[in-house]
């Protein structure tokens, strides 16, 4: 089966393709997890067999990425999206509860600032604005979101420059989207660019939320340690669909319920409180044990195969130098359009192109398949060409891509 | 593989048991879906694949449990828990916009009657009063929780008879759960029972609101129709954890931010709105794909393979009838006692039962292991021996239990 699954080469922008000696490995679990004559799907996710597998996927995730014990690592469901409503909830209780001696008549709502750099950034703004609405009408609302920058002029197809933001001094917390899935725009590593997000802005007690699900564990966090909560979907670099990883600095971890008597705040379904998932290790209610399992497998594999984060790093580099480079080889012949520009702004992870000439995507794209190449069509928002390199993605794969991109003019 | 498998008895109280054509299929499916070359985690659930898994899930279940037109079948993630949040939140945007016309000031705070006969019952309820905390401190609540009927004096034991129900008049809700794990409490078919639960008593009005995790598909569905909402975590007889089904009437589909504005509910995050689902066909972001994948096999199996939900039902009453039979013998043997006592308030699906004298429980569940007879230990917050007879227990393997229950005595 190994063998059939060599044969593609797939560029999905998620759920994106997995390490094949995992799924192999996955296979044989599902039908008998460690000789227990059970398939891991069935066995009690308290039982002796899954607690070792979350743990150690905790573990295995603090080393990969370095997390320091101020923060905590939590497992939970509803992927990116339902973060978009699950960081506000829960930093609103916190801010409320961090000022617990204010009367409801003199709280301030809190401050949010968004740097809204594509079509997720902007999903969570719009969020932050739904759960503003005030309980009473006409009365205060929950926060006041803000947008500290934003690069729809550009119809997100670049990032901000530094001297583009304008961070509120009372900002109680500032958002961003480490890369955006749907034009390839990712903020820089190295924070001497101009792209770089700007960290030195930011006032020392604003809270800083990202969102990393499609560059998480591709290359390491920059500050992770400054950061209040980081959040991502498996479903890129991790693991299966259905599960998604939280960073949290501890003192997040906070009782919404009295937070939410105090009045001022959003209630946060039990679901969403960070500190219920944290008390019960995520295992509150039943997990999804299966998408845990694997991801715990992928974690294992990319220490033990890939070279951890470092590793990770320079293969994910390469990867895109060697795609980037040939884009602007050929768009230099005129066949193709790289559709962002300023090359510190490119996404690692999602790379697009739109084809020159009528009907010439269709043939691309179709020419591609025969080649098993797949699931290089753009999102439907946009259209175009994306490939997308997740770190399952092999250096082989993109190098097969490469050559047929040159077949475009050689 | 199978072979190691058919040595296992597996009585999990959830995630349990799935059968094992399923399972095997699925390990294919995730090396290597439908000869793509590319595995079922890996495909995009927007991609040409995915759509039809969904889309025949939902068509078998609707077939399956002969769920009519007026109602959506939804699929979404957080399990039942996170439905404990859901149903009130959108019930509560859903009255508010039915009363659109009625001011803030004048607005009635839903009441919500819940009757509880066990742990999860008891939990939905803790949430709606969570939910209802009024937004400003000495402030209308947004809802009035009540309890209809209650089963704690007997420790949950058993269920409330009819004339023991105090249904509020102006009850805008009525929630029950179907089936108590715990203790292994469940709603007979039966209307005629004492322990039915009384539809006739709900006022015409009111929504009536069902958690049917842990019986879900192991027979029809008491009034379906009758229902506003039935929802159900699917690590029971239906999937892997981390699918939640929903059935919803579609009136109850709104927009709960337009309900919010008005005044008297509170907000709703975006991945909790069932319209938000509805509207989307399940694919608002990216939905747990293995899990929906292997619930659709599952799906498919019950209608060809296990005579639909007569055939299960069938199968159902058989086991539980084969169990308690046994244990009520074991019972007059002295060697063991029955949790719940009336037998018409007795679960299909989780048999409870405790061994009678000091140690010998231990000596039971350790003999059980050797004869391949798994996860019989009873939920760690009452102790004592539980059998959970899910659809994919097969009447063997309760046979087997049956076999050496007999031998406490013989």
């Amino acid at each position: 089966m190994a063998g059939a699954r060599a044969k593609t080469h797939n560029f999905a922008a998620g759920p994106s393709p997995l390490p094949t000696p995992v799924l192999e490995e996955a296979a044989k679990g599902l039908l008998n997890y460690g000789n227990t004559g059970m398939g891991i799907c069935e066995l009690s996710h308290r039982g002796k067999e899954f607690k070792p597998i979350v743990e150690g996927a905790e573990a295995n995730l603090r080393k990969l990425l370095n997390v320091p014990e101020s923060h905590a690592i939590l497992f939970t469901q509803a992927g990116g999206t339902g973060q978009f409503s699950g960081v506000v909830l829960n930093v609103l209780a916190y801010l409320r509860s961090k000022r617990a001696s204010t009367s409801y008549e003199e709280y301030r709502p809190p401050v949010l600032d968004y740097v809204v750099t594509g079509a997720w950034s902007s999903k969570a703004h719009a969020e932050a604005q739904r759960l503003s609405i005030p309980a009473v009408p006409g009365g205060k609302p929950f926060a006041e979101p803000r947008i500290a920058a934003t690069t729809k002029p550009s119809k997100y197809t670049t990032l901000p420059k530094k001297e583009d933001y304008d961070i509120s001094s009372d900002a109680d917390m500032v958002y961003y989207c480490e890369n955006e899935t749907i034009n390839g725009i990712e903020f820089p590593l190295d924070p001497n660019s101009p792209f770089a997000f700007p960290f030195d802005s930011v006032p020392k007690d604003a809270l800083i939320v990202a969102d990393h699900s499609s560059s998480f564990l591709s290359r390491p966090i920059v500050h992770l340690e400054r950061h209040a909560i980081i959040y991502a979907g498996a479903q890129k670099n991790l693991g299966p669909s259905g599960v998604t990883v939280l960073i949290v600095r501890k003192d997040l971890l906070v009782d919404t319920t009295e937070a939410c008597k105090l009045g001022g705040c959003p209630v946060v379904p039990i679901m969403m409180e960070y500190k219920v998932l944290a008390d019960n290790s995520s295992l509150y209610n039943t997990p999804p044990t299966f998408a845990i399992y694997v991801s715990a497998l992928v974690l294992t594999y990319l220490l033990k195969e890939k070279g951890g984060i470092e590793g990770l790093e320079k293969t994910n580099r390469e990867k895109a130098d060697m795609l980037y480079s040939t884009l602007d080889e050929a768009q230099s012949k005129g066949v193709l359009t790289c559709v962002v520009k300023d090359k510190q702004a490119r996404s690692w992870m999602n790379v697009t192109f739109e084809i020159v000439g009528q009907e010439k995507e269709k043939e691309f794209l179709a020419g591609a398949e025969k080649l098993g190449l797949y699931q290089l069509k753009g999102h439907r928002s946009v259209g175009g060409v994306r490939a997308s390199l997740y770190n399952a993605v092999e250096i082989d794969s993109v190098r097969i891509l490469c050559d047929y991109i040159r077949t475009l003019y050689q």
